[in-house]
């Protein structure tokens, strides 16, 4: 069985594992107030430029998405995200679990953009009644997008400049960002992130380590005991370590942007073949995420072979797929992809 | 200046304010066990012709929906209502607040269609990840809805067919319901929604009371313990008195659909001479909301002699305004309005 | 039957009635920003001597607790309060419905001592896991308490100093007020409360109206939008002028005191022929709230013509009941209660 | 640096890592589909003889607490604990953060007797206003206790009778259970655990993982849509292998009592020594922790060679330290203590 149905299925890039196991008896400090959590946080900031960000590690994508925006937000403000983002959709309403609701905008291409967040907020100003309304207080994008899809550096900056205009924090999820970062088709840098960004998130889990992700706030702007807040909310690891070294390692020697540079690398390949083949896109993605229509009886052989993710029903007859290449992505499962395509 | 801002203008219909002033010195029993509670439970069972109908009474109609929502949800599920819905729009997000997801769905005149509903459903349970989704737990409709429009019997009965067939309860916002029933436009009885709701409530606060909104469940499915839990939503009054009384007299010969008629009958003198002085309407509302599109200039002149809701911007040069009657309105005070137009 | 079992059993002071009743069909704006509303703050701010105090009136008191407390808290604090408090045992968890926990102290006659909040403060600050602790971010306080007893001013600025230092506000819970106000045993003002509180409430519902409580921010300290935050909690009362109105009437010629002052009057009659006849207090208090010990039989017998609260179970033979005066208790029924005892 | 601090300092026991180095690069399904998880559950629920039990994995203790008690109570429900219960104390309001009280009660060596558990059910039940107060939904243990004291089994047998009758399901903390499984001092078995309470959770993270908590359900009595509820708590790890794999090894040949039991034997070797030299037990603990009551003085020279934890000030010039054995506690380690002391 070819295995092309996420990029969290494999455990961790292997000098992850090498440096858990040379570090494994140190014994150190808890709740992340280790020195690899420390080593971890300024190669971050470095590859950030950005010397004073904040950073925090969490364990998964929604946590991070559920603390981060519960302690950003007042009690009265809600997020807006586009209706395609991951908050929106798929993360069972744990941000509603911690009392705030999800703004949820018209997207395209999986993408928010400045003109409908700008239009949305000045009507929402200009309606009389809006003291009965969710306040927006932050904007929620995906950097891939859960399409693939990645904004460019002028788009961040447009964002970023409505969300100055009214005050509020942009918030970049980037479970996928490494893919980001490695593609071919993007201008965007992790400096970039940092300087439209308010606060956004490295993901770990989907790029090469067994789990975390790391939170940057970058403007001084780190909620007041973030700490107990995490605490609060469960997330709090004790061996804080555990995802310490992970970055630590991800962020030596440029690792992190080297092994999303292979998914890319591979999901290209594997595009080309798609193209070649005459098969049909359902969005062009420049990143690790690739989705195809095919017929339903087409799709039932592939299932014999390959794992994949079903997206959606594409009309009666048809489906969209998506095919996931990672950092474990084996150029001979690419081959035998192809050649039963 | 004649109002028509909206229908809670005023205070209370006079015979609610005789009653109180009869019973004032009573030594009566708090939280809703007096007497007048109890009389007006029977009369609203038997004018739901629901004899087991069990019945609470709350102060206002965003606490009424966030208690009745909150309680019948279980913890991983959300309520599904029309985006137009009052609970996704103008309660500043007290469904969300107590954990739950407003799941919004197109409207179509202000209100939700049963196969758009049931398109949902299925949709939803075929996705293979909806374990990771918000499970659609309850449905809200809002009837008159917020444009002032109504469901059939038929429409009430498709609805509740496809809650039926996915074990979801079907909820009925009455906030106006006096209006709604009192309409000459409607095929629609107080017991027919009792048969097709497994709750609802009925309005008060807009329709005569000084506050108060009946809450009726109708499949003997009240959730267990609930004067505790209204009590933690803060929403218990310690006068329950002030309820029962003005239910009591509502529910006395009629009352609550008499003094409901007579805005219908306002609204429809309205509406014939907007009609034949060619004003231009938003929607076409068998109840007691008018909704009109008109030139800014027009709109501002209005405003000097005549208090109205602004609904939305029509255009760059148009306004929807909305005018409003009520049981108080006065003939004069339409026939002035009329004069002015 | 005599009826003493609390200070809510009937309705409103009759010039409240009336008041109503004038005004009923002024047409007046919603949610409090009517003129009676406007003319009720004025008229307590002028009584509190505090000019810049804005208010807030809430329908009951659970829900001005709940409202105040959460709006006032950081999402990583808690409120702390006596373990007596009200909010601790009596709401039914309101306060932690919202995510907070309340931090319970030990209580000397229904009273938090300065000594005892300020060793809870200084011992959190040393504890090197506070982070993983709930921080204090309130203290709660009821004045008068729930056993009828009174802080004295210098009790009131103690523990103000204390929560000076800790940069913590002091909230009193004075869902009684006007019996503390109108008590001949207290040296405490309604200035005093204004001065040395953060923000407290004056209750009306067990004072002589149908509903109501008004809260008074004294310190330019209201939470941003709050009118949104209410709204949120379901607490927004539509027609705000029954508040309005009412608390216009009670701070008209110092209605609030008086009537409160005509309870003290009736409790001290019974008090003063309770001691002639030997019954036994269990607790001393200087308001409208009389607890004695009963024997279990004398309990029983007492029962058929009075009714009265029991308390809770002195010891194997014996009871505590308490009996409450009102604004609205008979001479005549307090003379008939003690020829009964 | 001699570190007894904590038991939670050093990476995961050895074979841990091996097998997650060995399992790496196999691709497996996510969210705790793997067959690492299915085979750790059933090496779980025959240590417990439970062959029904049904078995999630979490990260961490605050989270599993959270979910556990948040998804098994009903919303009017608080959870019973010892005053000095972890959820009570130091998990940052985790517990409160989901809506619910903590019910605590007075402890005896940090645990909740039957005794008073039942008065205080009784109380409640007896109390004609117990409809304003937070209903006894669930009662939480910790076992070993925050003082490393165990319950015996007629303790537990009692426990689960009062719960029995009250209908309230009994959870037991096992964040440091093969502490006690392996204690001397005890005559409680899982399969005793398993069979007097209705949910419980293995610790691993103190017991030799990097992360994982295992929450046994033993009678049939899983929350309905327990994954999406996880979800929703932000709780949900994508790479489930993590926590699967670690408890398939902990759970294979003994593997969580015997490096448990190495832990005892430091911690009676280190008790032993203590003893000889005079030194103040604060409490008597049969696992591993050791609380000792010091000389300021005394502490503060300990402080230059000794990690440990200040647990509380004894009296003006004495404190309470803790130190704590562990899985990885190296024998050298002990004697170095021991010569120091």
């Amino acid at each position: 069985m070819l295995s092309f149905v996420n990029d969290y299925s494999e455990g961790a890039h292997e000098k992850i594992l090498k440096e858990l196991l040379k570090t494994n008896m140190e014994a150190l400090g808890g709740y992340g107030s280790d020195r690899y959590c420390e080593s971890a946080k300024q190669k971050i900031r470095k590859a950030c430029a950005c010397k004073d960000a904040d950073i925090y590690f969490f364990v998964g994508g929604t946590q991070t998405n559920q603390v981060v925006i519960d302690s950003m937000l007042k009690r009265y403000e809600g997020v807006i995200a586009a209706e395609s983002g991951h908050i929106h959709v798929h993360e069972a309403g744990a941000v509603e679990f911690t009392g705030h609701k999800v703004l949820d905008l018209p997207q395209e291409d999986g993408k928010l953009s400045s003109s409908v967040l700008e239009r949305y907020l000045q009507t929402f100003y200009q309606d009389e009644n809006h003291d009965h309304m969710v306040f927006p207080g932050m904007v929620y994008i995906s950097h891939p997008t859960e399409y693939g899809t990645l904004y460019t550096k002028q788009e961040l900056e447009e964002l970023s400049g409505v969300c100055n205009q009214y005050q509020i924090p942009l918030y970049l999820d980037g479970a996928r960002l490494g893919y980001g970062l490695a593609s071919a088709d993007t201008d965007v840098t992790l400096p970039d992130i940092a300087k439209y960004c308010d606060v956004f998130y490295i993901g770990g889990t989907k790029v090469g380590a067994l789990c975390g992700e790391a939170v940057v706030f970058t403007k001084n702007n780190t909620p007041k005991h973030f700490v107990t807040i995490i605490k609060q909310h469960g997330a709090l690891l004790a061996k804080g370590r555990l995802l310490g070294i992970q970055f630590d390692v991800l962020f030596t020697n440029n690792l992190y942007i080297e092994i999303a540079k292979h998914a890319i690398d591979m999901a290209d390949v594997l595009k080309k073949a798609l193209e070649e083949k005459g098969y049909h896109f359902y969005i062009k993605s420049p990143t690790n995420q690739i989705f195809i229509i095919l017929e339903d009886q087409q799709m039932e052989r592939l299932q014999k072979n390959v794992a994949f993710s079903f997206w959606e029903k594409y009309d009666e007859t048809h489906t969209i797929i998506r095919l996931a290449t990672s950092w474990a992505t084996d150029k001979t499962a690419v081959d035998a992809l192809i050649s039963v395509l």
